[in-house]
This record gives C-alpha cells, structure tokens and sequence, in this order.
C-alpha cells in the first residue's frame, strides 16, 4: 500500500534473516528489498518461495523512491558507509551494533541524520526484551532504590572473530542495556578493563569492564568467548529492592527481591551496640513478574516504524548508540594500560 | 587417651562450634578445653550436656601440658597476638583465616612456626571439599590443559562489618583456592581492584579482583555483601576442558566440560577460509564426577592431626596462608588507587 | 532443673541421633537415656563427651520417675509395643511413622494414649517445616481457592528394606503433609495404587498412588526408590492460586502462582464464540515468600513440649498417624488387586 | 523442479504453520498449496510475501497430478476422512496425532495405506528430537541394562478444550515417545488410569496413566493442564544406567546416571548379613552428552520424505499410531472405570 513504509534489509548474513522476518511482519512496513554484494547468499535467505527482490547494487536501491528506510546488517566495518550513503540518500536508517568503529566516526553519522532530520536507531535488541523495559521501569520509577551497583555476566562458547575482539563483541549489549536503565542524572565516569588472550589468537577473549558511575555505584561486565556454559545474568542492586534479570531461565526472567541491607543511625543506638549493630537486613519475599511474550525484534522494529512516522527519535536513537562507543573506546584504552581507571568522553555537543 | 592430641578450641563465636564438633569427632585427638573471655558462651556453645572444660584464661589453657594443638577461632584482630602466644608454649596452631592484617605480622607468625619446629595451619576449608580436591586434580594433573582463566563469583546478602572490607571478609576463600590450584610454576603477578561502598558505611561492600597470572591468564574475584541471592560459583578453564564448580548444587557440584575452542594453524588452511576459519570448536560431553560426601571440616581437621603426627607441613600451611595476604595486600593497594596493576608481594625468603 | 521434662530417647539407629540432638537443645526438656539394646551403638551417638546416661533395659528406664516422656525411633515392627509399654508406664509419646504396620494397631495405641490421658504424638517432621506450614496457611486459609489437585513427588536412590516397601517407607511423609494440608470438610475416599518390583527383591520399589477426594480432586504421591536423582516437590493447585514447594531449592522452596484457568458462564458469551472460549486464563506473578530459617524437628520437639505442658493434642497426633494408616492399608490394598480403587477406611469412632 | 515431491499442507490453523515452514525448508520437496477452508487465514499464515498457492477446494487440490503428498494438520475429528481422501487420490499421507479418534478407525486407515502402497505417516515430532534419538539408541543397544520403570511429566497451563480431554491432547506425545523406545520384545499389557476435572468444564484435566509392561516394568505418565508451571520430564530407569531428559533444559537435556541398586546373591552372603545387604548401591558419573542442534520437525520432514522416496515405513509409521490409539483408548476406558486395569488391545492382524 502506498501509505507503508518501504524498507531495504542490507546484509544477508548472519542478523540479516532475522531483519528480514521482522520486517515483513511488522505492519504498516513492506520490505522491498533484501541487498547483498552476493545475490545468491539473498535468494537462499529469501528461500524459494518469496516475492521479495534481491539486489546486489546498494546505490540503485538507494535511488528507489519506493524505499524510505534502511535496515544495515552488514559487517560492522561498513555500518559507517552504508549508514552515511543512505541518509544522503534520504533514507532513515536502523543499524547493527555497534554504530561505528570509534567515537568520531559514530559522532559524524549522528549528526549527519540529525542535520538531514532522518531517524537514525540502533538496533539494541535487549533494550526491547519484556524484561529490559520492566526492568528499565523499576528502575527509573524509584521502585528499587538507589542504584547500588550493577553486575553483568554474558559468557559463552563465542565465534572468535579476526577484526573485534569479546569487548566490542559482546559488551555493546550490556552497554546498551546499562545506558537504558541508568536513572537521570546517573552517568558513567571511568571504565577500568582487565582482559586476556589466552589462545594467543590476537584478540582479547575474556574480559572484566568495572565502570564508575556518578552516584559512586560500580557496574561490572562480564564477557568471555571461552565459557563452556552459557550465563546471561543481571543483577541491579538498589537500596530498596534488587533485581537478577537471568534471560535464560524463561520460567521466571526477572526476580525482584524486597531484601537489603540499611545502614542505621548510630545516633539512635545505645553504646553497647554501636559497634555491631551499624546495619539492618531486610529479608522480604520475592516476586517474578509475570511479563508478556513478545519478541525484542518485533519490538524494535515498530519502534524504528514509530520514529519515523511519529517524526521523533527512537528509544535507542544515534546518541545512545554513541554513549556506548564512549564506553567501549574507554574500556579499550583502559585495556590497553593495565587496568588503569579511563574517563569516559563527554556527550555529544 | 594418652596417645591422643589434646587440643584447645580458642573463641566460641560464630565458627568455634564447628571447629569443637569437629575436634570432637575427629580419632586421635581430644578436646579439653573451649576457651572464651565469655565463659557463658562457651558453656552455651557446650551445651547442658558436655564433659569439655570451659575456660577464660587462655594462658593457663596454654600452660597445660595436656594442650598439644590449639584451634583459633577468635576475631581476626587476635590471632597474630593468640598464635605467637600458643607457638611460644609449644602448640601447634590451626587458626582462621586471615592469618594475621598484614603480610608482615603473617610473616612473623611463620617463623615462629617454622622456628620451633610447629605445625602451623590455615583452616581454608573449602581447599577440603571433595568438589576443590578434585579439581586441584583436574588442573593439576593436566587434564584440563592449560589453565586460560578463573573466574570466581562469592555474592550473599552478608554481614557488613565493623573492621573488615568485603574483600578481606570474603576474598580468602577465592583466593586460597586459586593458590591450592594453580600448577606448579603459575603464579599471581598482579592486582587489579575495584570496590564501592554504596551504602556508605566506611567499608567496600562490592569489589572485583583481576589478578594476572604468570602464564597470561586472568583469575577474576567477585565479592559482594550486597546480593539478594547467594551465588558461589567458579569457572575454571583450561585449554582442553574447562570445569564448572557451582558449590550449592549438591546434585552437581563440577560439571567437566569437554568444550573449547582452539587455534589453528595458518599454514594447514588455503587461503581463501585462513580469515574466518582460525579457530575451531569442540563440542562434547559434559561430566559430573560422583563425589565422597565428605564434611570439609572434617576431612581439615584430619589434616591438622596428621600433620602433627607425620611431622609435616599441612596442604594449608602457613606459606600458603602468607601468599593470601599477599593477594589480599595488592588488592586494598589497588582499591585505594582506583584499580591500578599492583604487584604481589615476593614470596617468604 | 525440678520443671523440666525429662525424656528418654529409645533407640540409636539412623534417626535416633536426631532427636537426641533436638532433645537436649529443647528449652523445658532435659535427657536423661539414650536407650539401645546394644549399649555401644548408644555411646558411640553420644560421643566421649557427653553425660547423658546410656541404658539397654527399657524397663527400667520407664520405671524411672525423671522420665516423663519417650521419644521412640526404633524399628517399625516394635513401635506398637514400646509405646504401649511407655503408656502403661505413664509417660507421653512421640513416635517415630509409621505410629503401627496396621491400622488396629495403632488404633489401640491410640486408644490407650486417650484413655490414659497422655500425649501421643507423631514425629511427622515435614508437618514442621516453614514450608509446609506457610502452604498449610495458604491452604487452610482459602487464599488457594478450592483444592483442585496434588502431586508429590518423592524419589531417590533409596535404601531397600528387607521389612518394608516403598510405599510404607516414603508415602507417610507425603501422606501427613497432605492429611495437615486438606480444608476442613475434605477426607480421602479412596486410593489406586500401581508398584512394581524390576529387582525381584520382594518389595515394591516404585510406586504411584492416586487419591481420590471427597471435593473431586485427585492426590496423586509418587515414591520410587531407583531414581538416580532427588526429587522432593509437590504441586498443591487451587482454583484462585497454585503453589509448587520444591524442598530442594533453599534459595525458593515455595513458589505461590497467581494463575489459573476458569470457565466462564456460558450464558454471558455470543454463540459464536461459546465453543472456543469456556475458559479464561489468568497469568499473574509468582512470589517466593521469604520462610524463617528454622530446623523442622526442633520445632516439632517444641510443639511434643508444649502438648505436654499444656494437656492438649499435638499437630500430628495420634489420630493424624491413624488416618495416615488409614490411607496406607488403602495403598497396599490396591496394590495387590491391580490398582483397583479401594475406600479409606472411616476414622476413629 | 519435477523430480521435487510436491506437497500440500492442509489446515491452517496452529500447526499448520510449522508444516508451511518446514515443507517449504526440506530439500526434494516443493510446496505446492496451503489448504483451508478459510482462504483468508491461508493467506495470513503465508504473509504478503509468498508464492505458495492457497486453497480451499481440498478434492481439488488433491486431484492436482504435481501434489503427491499431503501433510494433514486439520481439527483432530477430521483426521480419518481426510487421510481416506487422500490415501484414495493416490497421494502419501503425514498427519498430526492422533490419527483417530479410536482404534478401529485408525485401523481402517492404517489398512488404506498399506493396500494401496502408500505412506502413512504421524507427525510424533517428540520422536525426531536429537534427545529422543539419543535415549532411543541408548535402551535399545541395551546400555540402559533392563527397563526397569519411565516417568514421564509433561505439565502446563494448557488450553482447556472442548472436544478431547487432557489425556488425548498431551499423552499421545508420552506415549509415542514411549512406543519409540521399548527394546523389542516389550509390549504394553494394561493401562490404570486417574483423572479429575477440578474445573467441572466436562473435560478430564488432570489424569495419571500407569502402564503395565510386559517384563514387569511400569510407566507412568502425568498430564495436567492446570499446572503454572511448565515440566516435561522424562525419566527411563535401567538395571546399568538411568536417564533424566528435562526437555526444558537445553544445556543438559539428557543426563545419564550411571547409578543404580543391584541385588546380591543371598548364597554368597554370610547369614549375619543376608538380611540387610540384599542390594548394593552403585553411584557413578553423570554424563550429559553433547545432542545435535537440529530441530525436530525438520528430521521428522526429511524421514517422510525418504520414506516416501525409498518405499519404506517411516520410523513413525501407521502402525505406531495405532499402538498409539490403543493405549488411548484404554486409558479412557480405566479412568471411566475408576482406575481399574485396562488390558491394551493387540496389534493390527
């Protein structure tokens, strides 16, 4: 229908397909295109039975009228190019993480769609998980307290990769996740990162990120390629309730916890028990929310429809995608000195 | 009996119990003394029942020629002060972790020990469990391979305390294992820490420990006084297996997976897949030994009495009790220095 | 002291070394004999340190005027006997299940107990637990709606006994939690049983009872000696909530749904769709209440205490272990016609 | 191409769909129509973006030479009229359980597929798991030792449905697995049924089936649509091993236990013993092998494919659906019969 938005998934690799049914599901959005330098790679994602064309010639894809957005799946040292030749093209534009290779090249396409007024969005899948947003609202609310400290583990078997190691890898999604949760006024300040390459395959295989937040709270994450087990934990520690966000435990995602721990008033205490007694623990039940069966992607993909019809930036716009190369460039650097504690870039001007 | 080797438990606190209960039980030792300044609470700790001897005056206890050994269970302040005491009557010494606050008084209690011809022990009971034995043996003997990472997780709602930060309270379990572990000719080369103190009671409630190894590898510690839910978890992995020791699984303690990824040899690939092609998978079985349901605590004390028996040094003797506080050292360094790279002390001459 | 209740525990076997540790830990309660036809085994439960008195003559000990009570854990075949004897001597009962190997048995216990005006009580420790009497509360209370299914689940490498089948030997712990668990106004009608024996060891090994209601719903209990791994759970579903009490999982051993399913009145929906939709589904949180950490038996020794003291039945009296009888002889009934279903027998006139 | 096999999906409904997908996935096989009376929901399950035609004219369908087979996913009454149809147009037939509503039908269309030479061929997707292979193999080349008892849970908030209980919706799912795994010679002999309706919607919604086999062993199977929480657990108990398949656990769908009790010879006991040790315990590993991820109903495709194309019986044939349909069919005579014992029909002459 002439009313749909007309999009073009560039990429038939691996996160490509997934674009691919999303978008086709997606109403109000028709796919037009599925691009790939290797038409055959398309067809095959495409399968026998489709109505959709292939194309290998980004630039004439980009010259069809009948397309008014970009979906980039491409590898991620494309995103930059792909991502400035479609706003120039007039295009809105959804793309893989991370959004660029550094800070500066990600800060050029920010603006480059801000200057065009086109929707740039990351596709920061989590941040749509049922989990994340009820999280994200707990969070936000007060519900949970002050933020204590947030601890983040995402180990697996990997694909050890020749051009990113598990920083870049993985950590974006934890990254993501963690620039959506924090309350205003909370923001990162310092990345320390350990990491190591015990294969001696050239790239960093295991690594531990601790990032300083203002309010002094630590977030930690945890990402490892070598895991023979597969962990995606979150804990978020609040001074009121905590939450463990396990995603792979489908029974019960989230678990609020009404339990802490409260520093008493000495002022209140008699002499005697000055001492031991500087805390109190509070032991309450437990709650698993019941949360709807959505998928992320699904989500997302109407976000990305609803930016761009509403005229308004998405939830995961180009400057959160940025905040996170700040994070990764620190993590990077802090890896690259031992440890040592890296401030994080300020915010885009 | 006259042969047996009387011992004195000295603290009836939070672990004396355990080390009376175990004394009791365990065959060639007895147990005639509990010593406490609270004499009350060492009777409650007896209970209506019991032939024990209750004392409050350690130095008598320690002039008794029937005390061949003593158990120290006091609060960690003391025990530099009560094992010096106890070496110097001639006892051997079994004493709670830590040994002493500082690597320096550590040092001096060693001496003392190896001075007079003593045994002087650490009780790191977890080194004791059916589940670490085993796994000293996997790593040990090879069969996990190369050791490429630990990871080690020891969250709980805990005690916040007066004198002590988390990783002091905490971190000697982690890192006692990890020095019963590690292979001969592997050793901690530095700390990286970083802790929070979001409650804002003087002491770092949460805290992450990167310790470098000699070898490459990385030995990750997370402590934590603040999580809603207990987790105690060690992964580690070996270039050939890796193994999971998840200690509140009793159905399960270690999982032994035999996974990885390996490197490839360039030269054996054509050119066209050297890229992607530089790492392979194996994915085969996981195993959960069947284990001795031994009592750790038993199985140490055990140790304790054979080792004054056979005239040796104990698995956790006082050298591997000074190589903790070495780690512990280099932590509060680190913490203090927003997670600099310290170097771990030399060991003892 | 001249106030307490002194108790004699008869018999050092597998659980007497409980109640002898719960015995002496019980305020009001004082210990006088651990009593065992061999005197040795009695000793060694006690250990070298302790100043209970050691008996074998059971008549003696019963004659003596410090014993008001008896804790007897015994073997089954004599429990009709010695409790018998203890109540002819004018002292109280707790009981170890099964309280007799048949109903008229233990009906003449029970009557002896009554007439005597002496406790008779159950050692039914599960009855204690904070689990089963949060669950009994929920139950009982009618937060659950009405009862609409049970199913427990009770399974493990079990010891096969020479006297005794796996029904006789598991179900009386499923078979009292259910008896404290029903409403009011709700008996066991009757019961199916099917068992096997694939060892040929002349004893059922497995076995599935289904218990029929007087409310239409089924209990159903599985036992089973031969499953390699441990399964303690039970479902108790109503029609406004639904609880699953995993007595293996420390961290969440009630876990309270708030889902369900009901039928919708007919008459209020469109004949359209009146075939599809007779039933709606609610799917609402689960909370795992926070429990007290409290040991079962040391408040089921509180509770033989207080019905001592204060001249009334205890929670599992004798009339709760008839009625557990009761559904036993039912079992064993079935079991040796095929399953066929076979009426509880009516309660005590 | 003209040597693909083309097919037609019939019923668009809930599992049509995943027979869309995996038609269209199966190498050799063309889809060639989406069947439904409700042209509309054809279309809507194809989405804009298909080339696959829809139909609501079945005979039409089926007189059309380029369809040889036919996958039938229609409302489980209509099962037998269209097989018949389709077995009578010459074309192969896969169909969704159960294959009738009873026995003797089932047998009709059983008899029309083997006199005319033609495929017939249930959709026992359980069947075609990697974990069921696994176990299949595993009792079959006789490592499991002798069956010895198989539970099996499979419990869910279900949907409450109007035509079948809960027994003919989920059991047939336990009991092809069943069917699948008996070592030859083994053969189901009775079937003692419970079931209540808590609901009173006129539908059994909670029922137990135990099933007598021939060598003495027993298998159970729970099936509750009231449950808030999903399991689908199976456990296969064997004289050598044990397996425990958690269908809802993919990091370890299967564990096998090499675990079990033995029974002692009492001639080579002395007579002080041959009372207690008549077993002996035997606690081994647990191995979780490493299963393919393949998904079921791909397998399940290729096996009706190659059935079709190498003229054999698929590995769930006709005949397996009608064992199948006998143990069905005598559960629901036992549970309108209180439980009493059902003998299963013979097989078809």
């Amino acid at each position: 229908m002439s009313t749909d938005i007309g999009v073009a998934v560039i990429g038939a690799g691996y996160w490509g397909p997934n674009l691919v049914r999303n978008a086709q599901a997606t109403p109000g959005m028709r796919l037009e295109y599925l691009v790939d330098l290797n038409e055959q790679r398309a067809r095959t994602v495409l399968g026998d039975y489709s109505t959709v064309r292939v194309s290998s010639d980004l630039a004439a894809v980009l010259a069809d009228p009948a397309v008014h957005a970009v979906a980039i799946a491409t590898p991620a040292g494309t995103h930059v190019e792909v991502a400035l030749a479609a706003l120039a093209a007039g295009k809105h534009v959804l793309v893989e993480k991370p959004l660029a290779s550094n800070w500066a090249d990600g800060a050029a396409v920010v603006h480059a769609a801000e200057d065009a007024g086109l929707v740039l969005m990351l596709d920061h899948t989590y941040c749509y998980t049922p989990a994340v947003q009820h999280l994200r609202a707990l969070v936000r609310s007060g519900e949970l307290g002050e933020l204590q400290y947030l601890d983040s583990v995402r180990i697996n078997l990997g694909l050890v990769q020749a051009d990113v190691d598990v920083v870049w890898d993985l950590a974006p999604h934890d990254l993501s996740i963690l620039d959506s949760l924090l309350p205003d006024g909370v923001v990162p300040v310092s990345v320390s990162a350990r990491g190591s390459d015990p294969l001696s395959c050239g790239q960093v295989c295991v690594a531990h990120l601790s990032i300083e937040l203002s309010n002094g709270a630590i977030a930690h994450v945890h990402v490892n390629w070598l895991s023979p087990t597969k962990v995606r934990t979150t804990i978020v520690g609040g001074s009121r309730k905590t939450v463990v966000w396990d995603d792979l435990n489908p029974a019960a995602r989230l678990a609020v916890y009404d339990r802490g721990i409260e520093t008493l008033d000495p002022s209140t205490l008699g002499a005697d028990v000055r001492n031991q007694t500087r805390v109190s623990y509070r032991i309450g039940d437990m709650v698993a929310p019941a949360l709807p069966e959505k998928e992320a992607l699904r989500t997302m993909m109407a976000e990305f429809h609803a930016a761009i019809t509403e005229g308004r930036p998405a939830l995961t716009d180009g400057r959160s995608g940025l905040r996170v190369l700040a994070l990764l460039e620190a993590a990077s650097e802090s890896l690259r000195n031992q440890g040592v504690a890296v401030p994080v870039a300020g915010v885009l001007a």
